[in-house]
C-alpha cells in the first residue's frame, strides 16, 4: 500500500494532549505506551521496520510538567489512522486507554483535512440566534415533565411555557416512546401547541424533540419530528454513540438544530485522572459530532461540576476548531436572579439557560413564571 | 392514559441494585435522589398526587451495609419506564446519575417481560462451539495486526493461524476502513484466506469482522461481512452504542455471532465508587444487547483488572438471565502455559482465549505459533 516513496500516510498528523500521573519517568513511559495502544496495538520491537513505526504508531510530540506528579504529553497520530470516521477517531483518541486509570484526555486538535469529514454544527449560535430570533440575551429552554404524564397534558406544558416567552422547549430525556405519551402522539400534538402558542405571541419557540432511542429508529423519528413541525432535536450522544448526532447533523433533509444531553455519559469525568477532560467530552467532540448546543450541569447545583469545569465547557464551545461554529453551552440548573452576575461572567451572554423542574418551582402559572424568567433574561 | 383503576403501569418492577457511599443518612438521602434523577427528574413535593409518585418514580426496596462507609440499594422501576427500547433501559439505570460520584451500578435484574423486548445472544456457548466444532476446551482467538498492513499481508496473517488451529480469527479493533486496507478489500480476502484453511484443515476457523464503523455503515458493512464468507462479527458498544449490537443480533438475515469489544468504554469501571461493575459492563450489558462473547483485558496483563474482575465477569456471562443462552467470556492476554492452571480456575473450560501481538512473540511462523497455542488449549 506504500507510495513510491515508501511512505503510508500524507505526513498530516491530528494532536492530543494527555494529562498522565507519576513522576517523569513513569509518565514518559506511559506516553510511549498509549502511543501504541492506541494505534497498533502490537509489541514495538516485533513491528517490521519502516512506515508503521515511523507513521503510524503515535509519536510524542512533548512532555511538560503539569503539577505535582502530573504531566502533560502531546501525542500525535496520522490523521488516516481515524478513516475519516468520527467512531475510529474516538478509537484513537481514548480507545483502549479508557481502561487504564491516569491517563485521561485533556483535548484534541484535528488538521481542517481531518475536520473536513464532518459535517460540523448545522447552525451554532448564529443559526440557533436566527431561528429563535434572540438577538443579545441568552436563549431561555425548559423541559416537558414529568414522565408519566400524558401527551395531552406535556402539550399543554408546552403552550404554557411558550406562551410565556420560553426560546426552546424540550422532551425530558428520560421521555421516550413510554405507553404513557407515546412519541407518535406526544410529539405531533406538542408541536402543534408551541406552534399556537407562537402564533399568539409572534415568538419562534422551537420544539425540541428527543430523538434518543434505538438506533434504527432514530432517523425515522427525527423525520416524524419535522413533519410534525418541531424545531429542533436532541439526542444523548452516550447512549447513541457519538456518531448518531453526526448522521442528525449531516442529513439535509432535516437540517434541524441538535442538543446534545450529558445522560449515561458521566462517568468519563467523574474522576480527574481518567476519561476525558469537561472540554472534551461537553465542548469539542458534541461540536465536532455536529450538535449546536450542548447541555450539561450547571455549578453549584446538584452534581459536582465546578466553576472552572463549566468555564472550560464554555471556552471549547467556541474555541476556533477549523471551519466548525461557535455553538452554545447550556448549563442546566441554578438560575436564580442573585446568580446571574456570576453567571454572566462564567458564559457571557451566549449561553442557553436550561431550567427543569425548576420552572414549577415559582408557582402553578407556568406561562407567569416562564414571563419572570424571560424578564430575568432580558435585564442580562 | 390511566386505565380504571387509576394505575399507569402494570406493577411489574426491575431491579436495579447501586452501590452507596458515606454513612447511612448519605446513602438513604443518596437513593432517594437517584429514585427522582432516573425517572422523573422533577421536585418530589410538586408531583402531582397519585400514580406518578407512586408506580413511576424509583422505589428503595432496600438499603445495606456493603462494608465500612458503603451501602447496597437496592431500587426497583417501573418496566414501562424503559419503553422496551435498551437505550431508554441504559437510560433508567444509569442515566444522569453517571454525573454522580459516588453512585456505582453493581448489577441489574430485569422481568422476563423486560427481557422480551430484546433478541438476547442469537449462538452463545452452545452455538459458538457448535460452529467452531469445539466441544469442550476453550476457544482460542487471535486478531490480525498491525495498524497499516495492506488487505493483502492481513489474509496471509489470517490464513497461517486458520492453519495452525485457531478457533476464531478476528480483525484488530483499531482496524477499520483505512486506507492501509480499506474494509471492501480486506474483508473478501481474509474470509477467502480463512476459507481456503479451512478447507485444507478440516477445521471450521472463523472469521471474525470488526464492524465499528459510522453508525449508518454499521449493517451495510456487516452484510458485506456475510457475503464474503465471513464467520462472526465484532463491534464496539462504547463507539456505536449497546443498542448497535441489539441490531446486528436481531438481524436474522445477517444470523452471525457477535463478539463485543471493551475499547473506549473502560472510564465506566475505572473507578469502585462510580459508573459501573465489570458484571455490569462486560456481563450483563453484552449479554442482553445480544453479544455472544464479550471481551476484556485479563488480569496480569498491561490493564489493572483484578482477577476477581474478571471472575465477576465470567459469572455474570452465565448467570440465570431469563431466556437469554450464557454468553463466552473472552479474556484478552496472559496467555502462558504456566497461568493455565489459574486460567481454568477463574473461567472453568467455557471461555475464549484472545491472544493478540503476543502470538507474534513465540516466532516468526504464526502457524507454528498457533499450534502450539492449540496444544496447550488442548491439555487444558
Amino acid at each position: 500500500m506504500s507510495g513510491e516513496n515508501g511512505r503510508l500516510t500524507s505526513g498530516e498528523r491530528f494532536r492530543v494532549e494527555y494529562l498522565l500521573q507519576g513522576d517523569e519517568a513513569a509518565a514518559r513511559a506511559t506516553a510511549r505506551e498509549v502511543c501504541v495502544e492506541q494505534t497498533v496495538e502490537f509489541p514495538e520491537d516485533l513491528l517490521p521496520r519502516g512506515p508503521i513505526p515511523d507513521e503510524v504508531v503515535g509519536r510524542l510530540e512533548s512532555l511538560v510538567p503539569a503539577g505535582p506528579g502530573r504531566w502533560r504529553a502531546e501525542v500525535s497520530y496520522a490523521v488516516e489512522t481515524a478513516a475519516g470516521e468520527l467512531t475510529q477517531l474516538l478509537n484513537v483518541i481514548l480507545g483502549n486507554s479508557s481502561m487504564r486509570p491516569g491517563v485521561r484526555v485533556e483535548r484534541f486538535v484535528l488538521t481542517d483535512s481531518l475536520l473536513a469529514a464532518f459535517p460540523g454544527p448545522r447552525f451554532g449560535r448564529a443559526g440557533l440566534r436566527r431561528l429563535t430570533g434572540v438577538e443579545r440575551r441568552p436563549l431561555l429552554c425548559t423541559a416537558l415533565k414529568p414522565m408519566g404524564l400524558a401527551a395531552r397534558a406535556l402539550a399543554e406544558q408546552a403552550h404554557a411555557f411558550a406562551l410565556g416567552g420560553m426560546d426552546l422547549v424540550k422532551d425530558d430525556h428520560g421521555v421516550t416512546d413510554q405507553r404513557f405519551s407515546p412519541y407518535a402522539e406526544r410529539v405531533p400534538r406538542c408541536a402543534e401547541a408551541i406552534a399556537r402558542a407562537n402564533a399568539r405571541t409572534g415568538r419562534s419557540c422551537l420544539y425540541v424533540v428527543n430523538v434518543t432511542a434505538p438506533v434504527d429508529q432514530v432517523l425515522e423519528r427525527a423525520h416524524l419530528a419535522k413533519r410534525a413541525g418541531a424545531g429542533g432535536l436532541m439526542i444523548a450522544p452516550a447512549l447513541c454513540g457519538f456518531d448518531t448526532v453526526r448522521l442528525l447533523a449531516a442529513d439535509a433533509s432535516l437540517a434541524m438544530p441538535i442538543l446534545s444531553h450529558p445522560t449515561f455519559g458521566g462517568s468519563y469525568v467523574t474522576s480527574p485522572q481518567n476519561g476525558m477532560s469537561h472540554a472534551v467530552l461537553y465542548g469539542h467532540l458534541p461540536r465536532l459530532a455536529g450538535a449546536d448546543a450542548t447541555i450539561f450541569v450547571n455549578y453549584g447545583g446538584r452534581f459536582p461540576f465546578s466553576r472552572e469545569d463549566c468555564a472550560e465547557i464554555a471556552r471549547a464551545s467556541a474555541a476556533p476548531m477549523g471551519r466548525l461554529p461557535a455553538i452554545f453551552p447550556a448549563p442546566g440548573g441554578g438560575m436564580t436572579a442573585e446568580r446571574i452576575p456570576d453567571l454572566l461572567e462564567v458564559y457571557g451572554r451566549d449561553f442557553l439557560l436550561l431550567v427543569g423542574g425548576g420552572m414549577h418551582r415559582l408557582g402553578p402559572d407556568l406561562t407567569e413564571n416562564a414571563r419572570r424568567l424571560l424578564q430575568l433574561a432580558e435585564g442580562m
